[in-house]
């Protein structure tokens, strides 16, 4: 905050061009976001909201700790309306308008005389509303509520469902607080605080900013409000079945934490609205708490995808370089949400890392979890498979379908940023917008073959001649980057990972940037057990590898890579419409002398193979097979 | 079965002189059986067993499956006097003795006039015995009461709690079976056909072994037992909680059983009877079935260390080459049971391949289950750990405590088997025992520092010149070995794994035997992909692990062993009282240019490191840290 900050140019404002993008975008808005409308109604999400109706029996079942994931079904309507408003900014759609348009007049039949709006307690144990907030989700679904609304206004004027969740959060706000009489409740799920965020910069009301720092401020103070919550239900706080307060973050104050412990999703969430109240009130503890865990994070906790919590049970964080690849769990829904962690990060600080982890989860952690058929998914994400991880249709607790489509459909969003006396470009990839620098409108048009190649064009047409910043990221992958201004090549000296270019800009000027982009070996810190002697492959933002589809022969992981073995780079028009391989003179692995003996004194005879790795967010699109991301090294 | 078979010495024929099972012998006689009474006391175990009384609380609650471990604490009590009557064979103890007596007394006073024996189903719901053979374990109870039994009976003469065991059994008997009115049920977790057999080698009643054999026979025909049994409980069979019945080695005939699936302990259970019964009933088709689950299991299922079952959740087998290290469950009892089920197919053909995973098994996956003070366990025996697998000193099922302690307290009956034309010696220590061999008495005894020294003597003193076989095993391990009698070298020819020496034999002669024993490495199949780049170490029957304590500075995952550097071994009179380690100069890997990030285009620096690697079977009896078999290895 050393500067004024910049601010995101939100996506609505940004056109895709680029042919990666562009194809992710239609797939989403053609194929995503009707058949998850479509799923909603299959799984009876949508008929929940029908209220008032006797209770129907419980689809989904609770579990061994008495939850079910109907409990939430309300953040799914929420988060799908959101994809859905995002895909309109796009393309207006009548029939999809129709749809949020049914789904908004159940909301209004089911909101409660005193604003109160939940589904789920509503029709069916209206007396225990607010009566567990630890495990029952009322905070969060309202969040996604909340952030569907704001993108439906913003998508098409329609106000209905907004005026709906701004009565719930006065509600809401009424109920929680420090004033006597109020509950000093906080969300167990955070993600509310964004949403109330999202609603202070649309509608400037401060009391919604002030109700977010107070969820975040609140949280794990003492006496722990949910200890005290399960003695009132009669709960023994003991045994809750979670066995820690880390698993919602909630073990101490959010700014005393400097581990990131917990289930990964609400540690991003949470995360990402420190670094926006850290920005909306110039809070410099909020922010530093941010940047301890952050360093946490990516130095010790991060998947080399930007995948995040590698454990199944507490789908969360366990401990410093604990980083299994096979049953690594990596929910699609924790590297979405370190997108917004990051994003938010970078207009707190024009920071290349920031960057360059936002970009490593978009295109790896994240986009992974959509096939390209754009009706299949993946809720985690391991980095090595034997063959049996595959894409399902749906899921029972449907989060990442959403949370996927939803990043897809803005990801413009998170490309460009302005302030009124520059630009900085944090993504590449074919994005153009109109923004008004130094007084005038200026029209930037970044084109490029991006992630492919690092060629990028950017032509800078103000209106009339103006004096401004152009920032460039310099992604860190990059070890070198060229840069010429209209064709003359200039000296780039990036500081903090962006190099800034300021000039009178005319019409017609254009910007080449060219960072290197060599496919290259990455290896990890040797405390990350899982990786030792083992290299996995990059290019650019893409992170690569091997899957049996391109490697027949049996599994992958009998494959080795000599050190020495270059790596080509190789643009096959014959896979997924276009894609970047890498290819490898390498080793496979086979039995020895020992003839198929389960162990032996003999090292296994390691044959020819020529190994083609696949960028890692392309796997799982063909027929199943083995797959792995860090490969065994050999030497020589 | 083509030549007459070789029959085990059994155990009490056997005196121990060799320090190291001596030692595992004593600690288990002086500290592990009275410890272990001690907790079934401090449990409430024993408690349990006086009815009739007005049915306590569950101490161990029920799962989400509706099902407790309290439910088998009978097999406990009969699995503890079972491994407490080994003890009294070896040094008899009126306190032991006098509680093995109460317990007898508890049994008597619990079983149904009947003949029936459960203490759960007598005390808390009689209405229910033999209504869910699938998860509610009364026949596996039954079993380890009726071993208990019998070894009490060998040990002591005192046949009461034989008694009451013979009588339960008839009741089985006129209970299960094909006659009209019988019911067609076998045991869900198998053990009684062990039982079965062990008591009808005692008494010599047919019925016991045909009761045995029906159990074997009847297990998965259609139509199935449990979804019948299921049905008129009233439950649904297809929401059986473990989802398959290869859980339980009931979804096809045994004899049609190719592939090793389900639960281990239970797996190995009914290998171990179907060798039985192979054997006793001269059952071609039976040994076949046994020989294909043994290749499957030895071929692609078994880890290194004779462990079995790599998940948790099954507690069982997944699929070919899947052994993951970390997370390896390797319960203590399927290793145990591996002992057992190589032991009888060993006396079902006399072939160094049963002895070789017999001896592994014995020496790594069960042995590590103890801890060398005797009263602390491994229930699973993961092949690497982080630091957190610890031992514990009890465990809420508590099957491998008594397992491993009956194991060792019986070891000497794997060692010698004779016919009556020769003795064949199959495992090392310092066993001594006396056999008629060709009609005349011979003193034999072997001496040796096994498993630390392959110099093995064997005095062989008949009491009168006689002409007999001896036959000795020659560890699959050994890639040369020596031998000679009364000095003069002679040429071993072993066929199958077994050398054999035959002459007149007379008082006075000797035998000695050299199996090299030298520090190796060995690698896994590289379908195993868990070990892909690594190498285990090996020394004669000890499998090698390095641990923390040895090896300090940093997790030992970190260690690389290059290809080149030689083994050393070195023997330590420091260590656990004597031990031999392996030593070779090794790398640790440290982070090299990358200061420490967590990933990083420079690969790790290598620092010189003196690595250290200790038997497995010792490990986690100094302070807690990082541990694993699989070392990373270098070429060159």
């Amino acid at each position: 905050m050393s500067e004024r900050a910049y601010s995101a140019v939100p996506f609505a404002d940004v056109r895709i061009t680029s042919p990666f993008w562009r194809e992710r975008l239609e797939t989403v808005l053609d194929c995503t976001i009707p058949s998850q409308h479509a799923k909603l109604q299959e799984c009876g999400i949508l008929e929940s909201l029908k209220l008032p109706q006797p209770p129907p029996p419980l689809r989904i079942p609770r579990n061994s700790h008495g939850l079910s994931t109907q409990i939430f079904w309300d953040s799914d309507v929420g988060k799908w309306i959101e994809a859905a408003a995002y895909a309109l900014a796009h393309r207006r759609d009548a029939d999809i308008e129709a749809k949020i348009d049914a789904i908004v007049d159940d909301l209004k039949r089911a909101q409660s005389p005193d604003g109160y709006l939940n589904c789920w307690y509503n029709g069916r144990e209206p007396e225990k509303r607010w009566t567990n907030l630890r495990d029952n989700h009322e905070l969060y679904n309202a969040g996604h509520l909340i952030e569907g609304a704001i993108a439906y206004f913003r998508a098409t004027g329609r106000r209905k469902m907004l005026d709906i969740m701004e009565r719930y959060v006065d509600h809401i706000a009424a109920t929680f607080g420090r004033a006597p009489g109020q509950r000093r409740g906080y969300p167990g799920h955070q993600e509310i605080e964004l949403a109330l965020i999202k609603l202070y910069r649309l509608t400037g009301d401060r009391r919604r900013l002030d109700l977010a720092a107070y969820f975040i401020d609140e949280r794990g103070q003492k006496p722990h409000y949910f200890t005290e919550e399960a003695l009132k239900r009669g709960d023994d706080p003991a045994s809750y079945w979670a066995g820690t307060y880390e698993y919602n973050q909630s073990h101490i104050p959010v700014r005393e934490q400097t581990r990131m412990v917990g289930h990964a999703v609400r540690a991003m969430y949470m995360a990402s609205a420190m670094a926006d109240l850290a920005l909306e009130l110039a809070d410099e503890g909020l922010k530093r708490a941010c940047e301890a865990l952050w360093r946490d994070v990516t130095n010790a906790q991060m998947y080399v995808t930007g995948g995040l919590g590698p454990k199944e049970t507490n789908e969360g964080f366990t401990e410093p370089y604990d980083l299994p690849n096979e049953t690594a769990y990596a929910e699609t829904c924790a590297s979405v949400a370190l997108v917004f962690w990051a994003h938010r990060m970078l207009h707190l600080d024009l920071d290349g890392r920031y960057a360059d982890v936002m970009e490593l989860a978009l295109y790896n952690g994240a986009l992974t979890g959509l096939a390209r058929d754009g009706t299949h998914y993946f809720y985690s994400n391991p980095l090595e498979s034997r063959g049996q991880h595959k894409r399902w249709a749906w899921h029972v607790c449907p989060c990442c379908t959403m949370n996927v489509s939803r990043l897809v459909a803005s990801v413009a969003g998170y490309a460009i940023s302005a302030r009124e006396d520059g630009v900085a470009f944090h993504l590449y990839g074919g994005f153009a917008t109109t923004a008004t620098l130094a007084g005038v409108k200026v029209a930037l048009t970044e084109t490029s073959a991006y992630p492919w190649s690092g060629e990028i064009r950017i032509a800078i047409d103000p209106e009339k001649p103006a004096a401004f910043d152009v920032k460039l990221r310099i992604p860190g992958w990059a070890r070198n980057a060229t840069a010429a201004v209209n064709g003359e090549a200039i000296e780039l000296k990036p500081i903090n990972g962006y190099a800034t270019i300021r000039r009178l800009w005319c019409e017609g000027d254009a910007v080449t940037l060219d960072p290197e982009m060599p496919a290259e070996r990455l290896y990890a810190h040797p405390n990350v057990r899982m990786d030792v002697g083992r290299a996995a492959l990059r290019r650019g933002p893409l992170i690569y590898c091997v899957e049996e589809a391109d490697n027949p022969g049996g599994p992958v992981q009998a494959l080795a890579l000599p050190r020495s073995s270059p790596l080509d780079a190789e643009w096959r028009t014959d896979l997924f419409g276009g894609a970047v391989t890498l290819r490898a003179p390498a080793k496979r692995l086979v039995p020895g002398k020992s003839d198929g003996a389960l162990y032996s004194a003999e090292p296994p005879a390691a044959r020819d193979a020529a190994m083609t790795a696949l960028p890692y967010c392309l796997w799982a699109n063909r027929a199943p097979g083995s797959m792995q991301v860090w490969i065994a090294e050999r030497e020589g």
